[in-house]
């Protein structure tokens, strides 16, 4: 840690070398999700394993196989990018995951500069990926690009996965890692960056991410749709028995009415209670930014744990009933009514699938409706939780201080990022979740943008975040 | 009426000229809803006329003015046709409705024939138009025609009102009876024959149709679409909010749970209930044909009571929510819920409206939700129901007798046929609705037809309610 001081000199007087970098990498449109941009998806995993290669680390392309395409046509997939930066069996092995394609961009969309060149306005580098997730590994290279200059030793040993369809669901990517489990079998501690801070100020490290349960309740009344004048009074309602279903679902302060779900969940321990409090979240913002009415509590600490730490049940939509504007006389035949839960420790999708149907079809009998009903269930994703005591949170943690100067909030997430699980699950190692853009990042969205300020200051702490992990 | 049987032989003899009469009218595509088939929409109402003024008729076209597409495009619209038989003064007069235009229709819809060639097979005469309405008004020009040869004078005077834009809907017609409202308020009774039999084997009068109340109930409880991942558990939910109120609307066995409705339904008489007993209907058969789960009641009488002279209550669907096939993880930010009532005497769409918006509005008090609420209805149709004692009725009633050998069931249909009270409204005469066509006819469906035996045995109603009413 006696270099560390030399390295942020470094990374300071280098920044603009390592914006030029993430400006080279940003032109490169590898949108994973337009078939007419694959080639430009290949090149970018092509020009990581180049900057990783020239570095000095050990790599490999993962032929991750073909795409099939709605069309019947045939894609390959982007190959994975494997890289090793020494094998001292005497160091830990972190495992860095990132992503190097992006979301579609277009300026008519509604950007205020080319997305696929960097521009800098106000501090802030607008372009496509900058956040999302380029930026991040761009970074991770930065920091070796400066050791390496400066003649130091890294403390630990590297490997990088970066995959190139994460914004197109991963495509290929668990089974290329499972194809490739005895090259990563040996990690110690995985980091990914591929999420963003609370707010706009303040450092977080994420521990934690709902899992997802979706149903399908389908209702049928007749053969086909009925007409209301013709037959409004004779038949009982497909649609009636499903918004009564539906509405038994929730409350309208969100407690969830199906029995034993609240059993499920891990109790609030002390620790992570204490967290809460200092957390930087501004209620009245949240509310502001969504444009609700409403919150289901205006208290922060109640509001974050509704949103990450307890599970949630939202109602999406109806299909088979009128969905269009202006009026239509219609006796829907069948509908299908579309919910899904939000699920935490110690809920698991089976678990909660069993007392989700168990409890619609109580619900159904006590309907006594002749209909037809049933319930089904879409795939289901696991919740994630890290334990933020352990020594991958403890080094991110004392990264974050020595350049921010103060500890980060402990975050979790309300949504979903798979990669989390399967990284943990494969490599059998802690994951922690490093965000280092802002939360008005604007990922995904039109003007995505990374401040200069969380770039460089992301790279120190990449850098310390090594060191302290081999301390 | 010692006339009436040489009627009856000369219609029998003369059938196929007047089927063949028919066969001309479904040549003609005048189908109003394509804009391509103007030029035969409007050649429809001059063949028509035509066919009048050949048989002595004063007659005139009125010009109804222009339809304005959504295209920006302006097309004439069809001419009604006006017809005058004898301006006695000491007859009744008697005023014919019926409409000129049909539904679209393509031989690749799944006809078995070609929909504007009138084909007969197994004693169906197959073709667009054949029962919906071309059949119905052939018949009138055909029972003139017959008296005329026999040398029979008309024992009323009548007056035909056909228009051309019915399955469109009638645009610009009841303005162009108001226009001419001096030369309609002489009629003493009016008939229309655009409906159907209950059923396919015995004939009937219909003496009601339901009205209709639309609602539009939006609420919303956030700027844009939420993210069930990110906001799930902090915001409470619009949809959730409409699906509780939606589900407090009517019971599954169909009540209608909005206080003050069952109160003003005209309480039923007597008479009226003395009707449904003979009613040829089946309730088993009914079920099938709707390939409905089952039905607010297997007892004859009081299913088809919930089917006319009862209010129901239905649901048609939700705009604004997921609707598409699949899994999509929204919090839909605004949802606005369609549902519907038909109305009956003594309801009317001002008096539901009241009883409706304030049901909705307590609800909403109760359900204590911040989210915004709006109610906004639809434009209302009154209910109509006519005196099944009146003498129009007893002369169809006789006539009917006089032909089957039965008398027709009285029945009510629970949709809206507005033209009923727009020319009940404007003559101030007592209005019939005289089916000619069974109700496997099929009209607005491929394969529409008329049997030959109804469109016989109709001629011969018609011929027969004349000498009735004149009676």
């Amino acid at each position: 840690m006696e270099n560390i001081d030399s390295v942020f000199k470094a990374i300071d007087d280098q920044q603009d070398e390592f914006i030029d970098l993430l400006r080279e990498s940003v032109a490169i449109r590898s949108v994973s999700a337009d078939p007419a941009r694959r080639g430009d998806c290949i090149r970018m995993s092509e020009w990581a394993r180049d900057q990783l290669r020239t570095l000095g680390a050990e790599t490999s392309l993962w032929d991750l196989g073909k795409q099939n395409l709605p069309s019947g046509e045939e894609l390959p997939l982007p190959p994975a990018v494997f890289g090793v930066y020494g094998r001292d069996k005497a160091k830990k092995t972190l495992l860095i995951y990132g992503h190097l394609d992006v979301q579609p961009a277009e300026k008519e969309d509604g950007w205020n500069t080319d997305p696929f060149e960097l521009t800098e306005i106000d501090g802030k580098l607008f372009g496509r990926g900058s956040t999302d997730d380029k930026g991040p590994v761009i970074a991770w290279i930065a920091v070796l690009k400066v050791l390496q200059r400066l003649g130091i030793e890294l403390p630990i040993n590297i490997k990088f996965v970066l995959e190139g369809m994460e914004e197109s669901g991963s495509e290929g990517f668990d089974k290329g890692l499972e194809d490739n489990i005895d090259k990563i079998s040996d990690v110690t501690y995985s980091c990914i960056s591929d999420n963003y801070w609370l707010g706009r100020n303040k450092p977080c490290l994420t521990y934690g991410l709902r899992g997802i349960c979706y149903y399908f309740v389908e209702i049928s009344c007749a053969r086909q749709d009925l007409h209301s004048g013709i037959n409004g009074g004779s038949v009982p309602e497909a649609l009636n028995d499903l918004m009564w279903i539906m509405s038994q679902l929730v409350t309208v302060d969100g407690q969830i009415l199906i029995p034993g779900i609240a059993e499920l969940v891990a109790p609030l321990t002390k620790d992570e209670d204490d967290l809460y409090d200092k957390i930087d979240f501004c209620v009245d913002t949240f509310k502001n930014e969504t444009g609700s009415h409403g919150l289901m509590s205006d208290n922060k600490k109640n509001l974050l744990m509704n949103r990450w730490r307890y599970p949630s049940l939202s109602l999406h939509g109806v299909e088979g009933a009128f969905s269009q504007p202006g009026a239509k006389t219609v006796i829907p035949a069948k509908v299908t009514g579309k919910f899904s839960l939000r699920i935490v420790p110690h809920m698991t999708p089976e678990a909660t699938d069993k007392l989700v149907t168990s409890y619609l079809d109580s619900l159904w009998a006590k309907r006594k409706s002749p209909n037809t009903f049933k319930v089904t269930s879409g795939h289901g994703g696991m919740p994630w939780v890290a334990d933020f005591r352990d020594a991958n949170f403890s080094a991110g943690s004392r990264a974050i201080e020595r350049v921010y100067g103060t500890t980060p909030d402990f975050t979790r997430e309300g949504g979903s990022i798979p990669v989390t699980l399967t990284i943990q699950d494969l490599t059998k190692s802690p994951v922690m979740l490093l965000p280092i853009g802002a939360s008005d990042d604007m990922a995904h969205s039109q003007n995505e943008k990374i401040n200069r300020e969380n770039f460089v200051k992301g790279m120190k702490v990449l850098a310390a975040y090594m060191f302290e992990l081999a301390a």
